[in-house]
């Protein structure tokens, strides 16, 4: 979820960057991946403390960014392969057009998987498979130990203030109550200094595994994943009250959203896709399609759209809103103003969808053109696994489809009744094929691929640990919070 | 959907019986099958003008029943198999303690599948599978006609005023309008008189093959099955302003639910279960589950539950709330009262689920019981077909479980992870494991099967024609309508 304090003044600015930036990376694009196999760390970053005698006015502020990780439809974080890159340009855009110096960003966040220091360079490093070992620690109070396998060989998960570790690992069931004053403290500073903010929370709620404080622990008859979800609902609602309680909620941008479908490998504990076929992993709708809510009394009408947007398209509605000039690079994203404030219509009339592991060879897997969706290629995912669809298994091996498998998303969003199956194919659906194949000729076409970050590997000596000196690694690396 | 007027007046009276009934048959309960293989159809019962110089107070009303009947979890119909001697019943408590006679009922209605006349007899007459012929009928205007395979070799289906045929076949495009009129004008006539009244509506629209009137006909994006929709969806709104431009809103109950789950037979015109397991004709979840919703302003308060609760209970439900007494017979409902205006807590803890072919021999083919859902028996059902389930589908046999599966719907509505699979039984689901295995034995042993009315086979010479002694029937009975 992100807050964007900006008010219909189009001089509000957006303050970005929790990493300092490499902008301008070429024609690398901002591109988001599917179903990601990122499992990155909350940022929550808090304004610093007002220099001596500095004009407030001209201080421009990180301050966090707020958005839902999960295996759950109901609140999922997008990927770092977007937010990163986009809160580094954003803050280039400020860069450019300021005047004064950017303050040092300040951050509370659990680490980047504990596999790199959130240092400037940690900016441009891959995001890890898991959010770090968990084994051994406590996910709901008093002692109700973490479920399942999470990393291993890599330091204990820390909690960091900046660049410093306040614990490590990290105390879950402390977590989401620092994280809410955190943020409670940030919105009021913000509100009384009268300055713009940019607030974004990556919510680990519905991600495996599960956990909660003891105010939500034991509440739901869902269990440990219901009782994480009444966590992150509680977050929310607080966050809406620290909008209303600082006087900003009328002029603030609430956007919510996600990024992935369920890991339905963790069963029960990994979420549902609904309707949707299959889950995490996969190019189907249940890997891919999110939830998302825009909040703004006064400036958004309430109601429902069925207009495509995706979170590839919040980089460029943010900076518009803040008035922030984009970045000389090509952009995949669209400014959905438009959407949200204008007359309903999107923008954005095509998706690409790529599979964890993006192919020059095969490009874009499918192909989303208004309310019609070509699949060129499909593949199982084990994130995607235990549910009756054998599509969705890991073992269900990469399959070409020529012609691709067609479906009209407004009818039947199971994906279930491919419109070429059959001898006849309406004139307007063979029209829409020819259309949606050449939107993946031009797009693959156009598509220039960054060099692969996780082919790089990983350097052990990055993993942040509170006692740097010691041994052996990584399990020496432990320090209980002062607090 | 039903409309009870009542208000918290204990003497508030549920008039009801558009047939005549049949009181006390025996043991034999009123139960509701499952995934019905019946389409009955929608029965509007206005109120008959007052004899003149009557006692208006001591003039019961049996007015109209209204409820869904669907192929999508949106909305859906109790089957008559609980929903007329339900209706008979109630009837039969008024005439125990009635000082006066029951005025004959009048109705509004398509009949009962065109396969028998909706005379009193037809109230125990068997509900047919479909809701009668629709070949070469508009079900969309200006000209679309219905899509699909309907019944064959019988009348086209009528619209009857009470034994009178209006019109034969029925126009389906002004049905609805029809329908909206009819309960306009009645819940206004009841209101002036100051009259308690119930009110049955049985949509057909998610049903198929879907139809809408000239106002919603082509206005949904998800086509056909979207415009059926919208169209009930205003077909409930104009009851709720009925209800309120009559001033008896915040004293009429307002009951929304449906019988069985989506028909995906059908595919993209069948409706889907989302997450549930299967659809119409089979036990699990998607077959069965449905939505309520129940409205009374300043009785019911705002909000969700998951406690259980059957169409079954409806008739104890409304027999307490309008001060009906219940009949000597064994009822298999729960007076819902607790739920809906007490403590929250419903009276009840099982449910049994047959299959569209109960057999005395295997009894309940699963159990609710809480939280848990066991299954003894599982069988697919081509009604069910075309999703990637395999387990849903018509041609996967009837198959023994021993011991049951075993599911928690609060962690897995799904139904697809068995808690009895794997080494590790928890003691809490093995006790409930046993305690399930009791409730159905002991709900088998007291069972009584009724006599199977499908077994009697069907009488031609009931199906309504308008033209009584035209030759050669069934096609010959056809009379526009006069209006």
């Amino acid at each position: 979820m992100g807050l964007l304090e900006g008010g219909p003044d189009p001089a509000g600015r957006l303050f970005s960057c929790s990493y300092s930036c490499r902008p301008g990376q070429g024609k690398a694009r901002l591109h988001r991946a599917s179903g990601d196999m990122a499992e990155p760390a909350s940022r929550l970053v808090p304004p610093p403390p007002p220099p001596p005698g500095a004009p407030l006015a001209r201080q421009p502020r990180l301050l966090a960014t707020f958005s839902l990780h999960a295996g759950q439809r109901a609140g999922e974080r997008a990927t770092e392969r977007e937010q990163l890159p986009a809160a580094a340009h954003l803050r280039a855009g400020l860069l450019s057009g300021a005047t004064g110096d950017l303050p040092a960003p300040a951050l509370l966040c659990l680490s980047e998987s504990a596999r790199a220091s959130p240092t400037p360079a940690a900016a441009a490093s891959p995001p890890a498979k898991q959010k770090g070992p968990c084994q051994n620690l406590t996910c709901f109070p008093p002692d109700t130990r973490c479920f399942g396998i999470c990393d291993q060989g890599v330091v204990p998960v820390p909690l960091l203030w900046n660049q410093s570790i306040l614990e490590q690992p990290v105390s879950f069931p402390h977590l989401v109550p620092r994280y809410n004053a955190f943020a409670r403290d940030f919105i009021a500073d913000c509100a009384r200094r009268g300055q713009p903010f940019f607030l974004y929370y990556a919510s680990h709620h519905t991600h495996y595994p599960q956990f909660a404080s003891q105010e939500y622990t034991g509440q739901s008859p869902r269990g440990p994943f219901g009782d994480a979800l009444l966590e992150f609902d509680g977050s929310v609602g607080r966050l809406l009250q620290a909008l209303h309680d600082s006087g900003v909620d009328q002029n603030t941008l609430v956007f919510f959203t996600s990024d992935n479908g369920p890991s339905t490998m963790r069963m029960s504990r990994g979420g549902s896709s609904g309707l949707l076929k299959c889950g995490k992993g996969t190019t189907y709708e249940g890997g891919m399609r999110e939830p998302a809510v825009a909040y703004w009394p006064g400036r958004i009408a309430p109601g429902v759209t069925h207009e495509l947007a995706s979170t590839l398209d919040l980089f460029p509605t943010l900076a518009a809103v803040a008035g922030v000039p984009l970045p000389n690079i090509t952009l995949d994203g669209y400014d959905l103003s438009p959407v949200l404030f204008g007359n309903g219509k999107s923008p954005r009339q095509t998706m690409f969808y790529y599979p964890p592991a993006a192919s020059q060879l095969l490009g874009a897997f499918a192909v989303r053109y208004g309310k019609y969706k070509a699949h060129f290629f499909t593949q199982g995912a084990f994130l995607s696994g235990t549910t009756p669809d054998q599509d969705c298994h890991g073992l269900t091996p990469l399959k070409a489809h020529e012609p691709p498998l067609l479906f009209d998303l407004e009818v039947d969003p199971a994906e279930n009744y491919n419109l070429l199956r059959g001898a006849a194919v309406k004139p307007e659906v063979l029209a829409a094929l020819k259309e949606v194949c050449l939107q993946k000729a031009r797009f693959d076409q156009q598509m220039v691929f960054g060099e692969s970050q996780l082919a790089q590997g990983s350097d052990p000596s990055l993993q942040p640990c509170c006692a740097p000196q010691c041994s052996p690694k990584p399990s020496c690396c432990r320090c209980p919070s002062a607090s």
